[in-house]
C-alpha cells in the first residue's frame, strides 16, 4: 500500500497515518457507524443511497459529525483521485470518538479508507452454504460497527465447512451477517425479511425490479428450507446462490434461474 | 496528561502514542476485549482475578495474545512505576488485530492505559435511580468491548432523570450495563441474577462474604421491585444503593442496612 491516502475527519492523510488514539469510542466501547460502497471504474455505486444511510445511521446513534454530506462527497471524490485506484471498496467510518470519561458521546471521529477490491464473476456459480443460527442484532436497522457475534462465530462457521451464517429469532429468518438474503418460493414468489434487519442497499435495488415481483415479508425457517432457490446479496457479493443450509440443498442444488436473472441485471446496473 | 504513560504490546510508549490504525478489527468491527482495575496507594485492587478474567476473555474470543500472564503483569508494574498514578483505574484492552480483509481474525493488539480515579465515599448516601429495559447482552459472560446498546440508551436515561438502566429478559433481570445487581429480599436474602450475566470481580467477592449468605438464582422484576434493599456494585463503585427503579421507589428509598454494611467490610477490603 504506498501512496496510498484515506481521509481522517476534514483531511487527506498518508493511509499509514490513519490511525486512532486509543480513547476513542469504537475502542473502548465498540461505538460507531460505517458505510460501504464500491467503485467500479473510478466510479462510485450509488454513492447517494450510501450517504444517506451513512447519516441515518449516525443520526440514529446520536452522532453529530462536523462534516457534512457535500463536503464528504467533496473528500470521497478526492480520495478517489489521489488513490488512483479505478475498482475499489470505500469505507466510511464514524467513531464515538474522544470521550472524556471513556463512556459520554464525544465529537465523532470520520475515516475514509480506500481498498483494492475487483469483483469475482466465478463466485456465482460456485455458490455457498450457509448455517443457521439463533440470533437478533440488537440495533438491526443501524449500519453499526458490531460484528461482534459474526466474528465469533467464524471458527464455528468453518468447522461446519460452511461460508457463512444465517441468523433467526422466533423462527423468523433474519439476515447474514454482512449481506441480506432472498427466497424463492415453489410457487415463484420472490421474498426478503421485513423486519429485524440492515435495509442493504443491494437489497433495496433488487426489490425496485419489478418484473420480479419482489416484497418484504416474515419468512420461517421452514419456508427457507423449501425454497426453490435461496441468494444473498451485498454491495461486494452482488448476487451468491445459497446452494446449502446446514447441509441440506436448497432446490435442485444449483443456481436457479430467477437468482440468475436478478444478478445479471444486477451486474449490468452496478458494472456498467 | 504530561508524563503519561501506555502500553502497546510488549513495549511502553507515551500515553500519546497509544495509537491504532483505523484498520484494527476493533474500529472495524468492534471486536475486542477489556479488563479494568484499580490501584489504591500504587498497589493494584484483585489484580490475579482481572488478569485470569482477562484471559478467559481472549480465550473465548479466540484471541491469541503474544503477551502472557508474568510479562503482562510486569507490564502493569513498569506502568505504575512510570505514571506515578497512586489512586488510578488500568485498562487492559486486547483487540481483533489488523485484519487483511477488515474481517478474519489476526494477531490481536494489547493496550495497556492508566488514568487518575479517586473513589468518591459520597456517592453512597445519594444512591441512584434506574430505569429497566428489555436487552439481554450477546455474550454476556465476555468481557466484550461492546456497549453499543448501553451508550445508544444513554439519551434515554437522561430523560427520565435516571442513572444507570437495568437490562432484563422473559421477566428476569440481568445486569446494568457496567455493574452488577443485588437485592435484599423481605426475608433479608440476599440474592443475584444466576445467568446472563458477566460475572464481576466486586460480585464474587460480595459472594464470598460467608456472613451475608449471598446466592445467585434467577430474580423476577416483581422481585426487584418488592425488595427491601437494591444495589449494584463494580470495581469503580463498589457498591451503591439503588432507591428508585422507574420513579418507583424501592424500600423506604434509602440506603439499607445491608448494602451499608457489605459496603464497609467491602472498602475495608480493597482501601487498606
Amino acid at each position: 500500500m504506498c501512496n496510498q491516502f484515506s481521509v481522517i475527519n476534514h483531511s487527506i492523510v498518508s493511509e499509514k497515518e490513519a490511525l486512532v488514539h486509543v480513547s476513542d469510542l469504537s475502542i473502548q466501547r465498540g461505538y460507531g457507524i460505517f458505510d460501504y460502497f464500491r467503485t467500479v471504474n473510478g466510479k462510485p455505486v450509488f454513492l447517494e443511497a450510501h450517504i444517506n444511510r451513512f447519516y441515518q445511521s449516525a443520526k440514529s446513534m446520536h452522532l453529530n459529525t462536523s462534516v457534512h454530506s457535500e463536503e464528504l462527497k467533496e473528500l470521497i471524490y478526492q480520495l478517489i483521485s489521489a488513490n488512483n485506484l479505478p475498482n475499489s471498496g470505500i469505507r466510511i467510518t464514524l467513531t464515538g470518538g474522544y470521550s472524556p470519561d471513556g463512556y459520554t458521546l464525544a465529537d465523532p471521529n470520520l475515516f475514509i479508507t480506500q481498498s483494492a477490491f475487483n469483483f469475482n464473476k466465478t463466485n456465482f456459480a460456485k455458490g455457498i452454504k450457509l448455517i443457521s443460527y439463533e440470533y437478533a442484532r440488537e440495533l438491526p436497522l443501524i449500519k453499526t460497527i458490531n460484528y461482534l457475534q459474526a466474528i465469533y462465530l467464524q471458527p464455528l462457521i468453518k468447522s461446519k465447512n460452511a461460508d457463512d451464517v444465517i441468523y433467526y429469532s422466533n423462527n423468523e429468518i433474519l439476515e447474514c451477517p454482512r449481506a441480506n438474503i432472498f427466497i424463492v418460493t415453489q410457487q415463484n414468489e420472490l421474498l426478503t425479511p421485513a423486519n429485524g434487519v440492515l435495509k442493504g442497499i443491494t437489497r433495496n435495488t433488487i426489490l425496485s425490479f419489478n418484473e420480479f415481483g419482489g416484497r418484504e415479508t416474515n419468512i420461517s425457517l421452514e419456508q427457507l428450507y423449501n425454497a426453490k432457490e435461496v441468494f444473498i446479496t451485498s454491495t461486494t457479493k452482488n448476487v451468491l446462490p445459497v446452494l446449502a443450509i446446514n447441509d441440506q440443498p436448497i432446490g435442485d442444488g444449483q443456481p436457479g434461474v430467477i437468482s440468475s436473472h436478478i444478478y445479471e441485471k444486477l451486474i449490468q446496473l452496478k458494472e456498467v
